[in-house]
């Protein structure tokens, strides 16, 4: 089904799984698409930047992409297509379409200043993709440094039909969700799908300020998916309780540079991947830090049994 | 006393407390030295980021500095004479001293590249203001956009003898830390003092890597003290437990632009400062926003009756 | 007389001449302001990028302010105020004003993004200085970092009344100067005066584009007098026959980093200041680039006699 | 051949010919190739910043990579290959040597900070690409944001043998030269090969500095040629001649962001390729821009009889 403005619930960003050498480890790939699905996700994220996509060359990009959506049938499978340029943006958003994808996903160019420049990038970019594609604008300042402010958004959402949701992870972000919504009431603006990335770390308050829910890899998904329900529920209190027991996790996913190396660390843990491999350049966890993570892990396994494992 | 290599605990990092009109507060800073200082800090530094430096003029920049060393008797007093330029980092920087200031605190201008750059910028800065006095080296990436390896590290304060702390806020910064006891214990590297920053949302690992305490500015500097001693006594579980039951605030307080407003506003809602107002350009939080730092605060209180406050 | 929107010509960027310890050289700073004027600039431009203004205190920028204006009598001086925060920023203003400044010039901190973080910067600037102060909008996005479109330059101009000339420093900027004139001619914006930094490089060109002059340090500023004078009068192959002569030299002069070493050096070789002294962080030429520069020099010599030096 | 240290002379930047509809242009192409080679050029360099690299897609890469590289049969084709990630770079560089390139060239990704990071880069993207592949660093500051100091270039040359070539246009760049050289000298460092980018606007002294050509894509290659001829030869007044009747117009095509709109018409107004379209995102010349660009060839051609185009 394609992606729409509706969209609700949870969707993963899935890490791409890696065998020790290097190549792509297709079985962990089907075990852990069906992890994250039973897990309740609504839907995944593939070839993001926690997918490493920019270290997959392209024919591995759309094999990749097929296997997971073939795999993932009942549910929404959105792909990265962020690229240095527009043929290989198109190569790839035109492949996996036609292999079933539900959209696409788009990040601005570091190099865009001021909100011309961002604006038309949009308008151009779906201009080479084909206007027939529901794509979704991933807003991520502290990486790609590019700042959009919700004017901004607003524009890229009036020029661009297809544009049916924002990845928001900008930092900080409560107040732009609020005025996006505010837009929308006003009627200056028509619906779009908010889900929150940034790890999560914010997420107990973005849903109360009107996200539909969360787009990030936090190795609990099956967590996020509690806590969208709970907090849709208007259940506030049993929300923050669970969100506060895994903060401390939460955050030490989200180190810069880190965090990645952690969130395969826990996969791995949790029998969902079999290797925490990396692609160089890749990033590695110390044994200390390998000590910390099983700490924390202890720690919210006293008040969430998901984080019980078997001792490494 | 002259900051030096051996110290410890926490050194709270002050706002400057305004007037609504824009004029500083001197009852609210005397104030707030007190509370600070009764908090059981070791210590404070002021004319940093969160204390609104670059919008003081430079006299009011030195009358403010002297008003707290004087105020604070007992206790050091670090001063951030970060500049635009050597002669005003110079003036500061004496005239505080002249004054009684324990030490002052140097980051890096933005536009430095390359390993050598950084060392020939502080070995200027050192014989610019004087090699007499001791000085804190501001490692803060995220903000400052400069880089420093371990490595660098080492060798500032390999050519820099007056530099005798680090204000640790790299992010991820922890195995920094590690590497940097490292050098220390191999013999390749002198002692240094490390106090971490970031807003505290590491500082219980980092003072199990070896960190000598906090250098940070979040609204209960007296959560930081507990935690430190608690972490310092060897007490894992019970530092942690602190920690975790303040780290949904600490999280929202470190909310870059937002943060500042966050925290003068806890500090006026504990009967610290009179107002929260900031100079221009500054940063205000939304009636969403107030309510909910109260939610957090209330929930906090569950755990630490410090964070139990009259209602609004 | 306050600077307007009607003002054209020369004015001259000006270096700030130090004796080889660093302290501000004053007698070379009135033969160089005399030197200037007798050259025919219409105005100068003190304590900019390349006055090495951070490096001054706050007390010395206003010093030497007082001495060039005094001096300067009956020509325009323009005074850089730029600064890390307003309360500095309204002090010099309001100090160089009241000693008889024409006006002022502001540059966007490099940290600004989106339009509307752009335009609220320059309102909160033209509030803290005051209303009554005419002043000059610096565009040099190579070196701050800030990129306005013409369009985000019309609306500070709209919203700031009292901003009545642009520092033309974008790269490339011939299609930035043709459209704001085009807004000029369709009614849309009210004029401002247009003079040109990058000094001069492209000055043959934007003059024909409709600027009204230069602004910028090219250490024959005589030669920017006679090609504004001869591109005015519309003599265009005579005015870039002249261009095209010292063109090797404009060029030489333009490396970032060391062309203000090569400025002053020049401005030595002519006698107009004393030493080519930096204060540090300072740039210096190498014997070879001292080679480079002498004949270069000796080349445009060739053309014209005012590069005609007395050997070394 | 196989490219080495030795390689002197000059390797034009070749841009990437497109019909008005973006289809690559086979025949512009070939035109083009024999064009240069006429022209005297030692090598092509292809797939750079200024061939719209980024734009093309993985398969259009290597096509149009094959297709020079068997035309130039007799001449050296450099291909660029720096990629976000290393299975695209080796994928590229493993296909074009083995269709006959002489080397690669790599530029280092706009994130890398510290020099140990930079190192690391270098060694990774060779372990990636092979051992056996020459390749050159292309240190280029300005567009990439990697400062590489002359320690840092040497550091890189020590540790990958494959390294045989500077792509030098670090601005200012003379210094660098000239360090690097005396590294030869002494012993510090093994040769390898230094060519200048920067559009040319330098290469008349970079060639008195040790510069071993030039690796440009100014419109008139052959006076490259000329110029790398008189310069090695001593003919030091006629190589300046030269070069300063083409600086005018060589200034002009360095502007960037439109640079390559200039080339491109230059190179159409020669006959060499059929259309100065780009793909999206591309640039465009006005009329006023083409005008002037006349202007300036007008006058290139009173002293260059190359530069006499039959009128527009």
């Amino acid at each position: 089904m394609p992606l729409d403005e509706t969209a609700r619930g949870v969707y993963v960003i899935a890490p791409t799984p890696f065998h020790a050498d290097g190549r792509i480890d297709e079985a962990s790939t089907d075990r852990m698409t069906d992890a994250f699905l039973e897990a309740g996700c609504d839907g995944m994220t593939i070839l993001g930047v926690m997918g490493e996509a920019p270290k997959l060359d392209q024919a591995e990009a759309l094999d990749l992409s097929k296997r997971i959506i073939r795999r993932a049938a009942r549910a929404n499978v959105i792909v990265g297509v962020t690229a240095p340029g527009f043929a290989a943006m198109r190569a790839l958003a035109r492949g996996v379409m036609e292999a079933g994808a539900a959209g696409v996903m788009i990040a601005p160019p570091p190099s865009l200043r001021t909100d011309d420049a961002v604006a038309a990038y949009f308008r151009q970019a779906v201009e080479a993709i084909g206007e027939d594609i529901p794509w979704v604008l991933q807003d991520y300042p502290q990486l790609f440094q590019v700042q959009m402010t919700p004017g901004i958004i607003r524009r890229i959402i009036a020029e661009c039909p297809s544009c049916v949701m924002l990845k928001h992870e900008d930092w900080p972000g409560l107040e732009k969700i609020s005025a996006l919504r505010g837009f929308q009431a006003e009627g200056s603006m028509r619906r779009i799908s908010i889900l929150c990335g940034n790890g999560g770390i914010f997420l107990d308050f973005e849903m109360e300020r009107g996200a539909d829910g969360a787009m990030t890899g936090y190795a609990f998904p099956d967590m996020l998916v509690d806590l969208v329900r709970l907090s849709a529920a208007g259940e506030r209190d049993a929300a923050h309780d669970l969100f506060d027991a895994h903060l401390p996790l939460i955050r030490y996913e989200l180190q810069p540079g880190i965090g990645l190396a952690v969130r395969k660390h826990v996969l791995r843990r949790r029998g969902i991947i079999a290797s925490d491999a990396q692609r160089k350049p890749g990033s590695a966890l110390s044994a200390k830090a390998v000590q910390e993570v099983e700490y924390l892990l202890a720690r919210v396994g006293r008040h969430d049994p998901r984080a019980r494992l078997a001792p490494l």
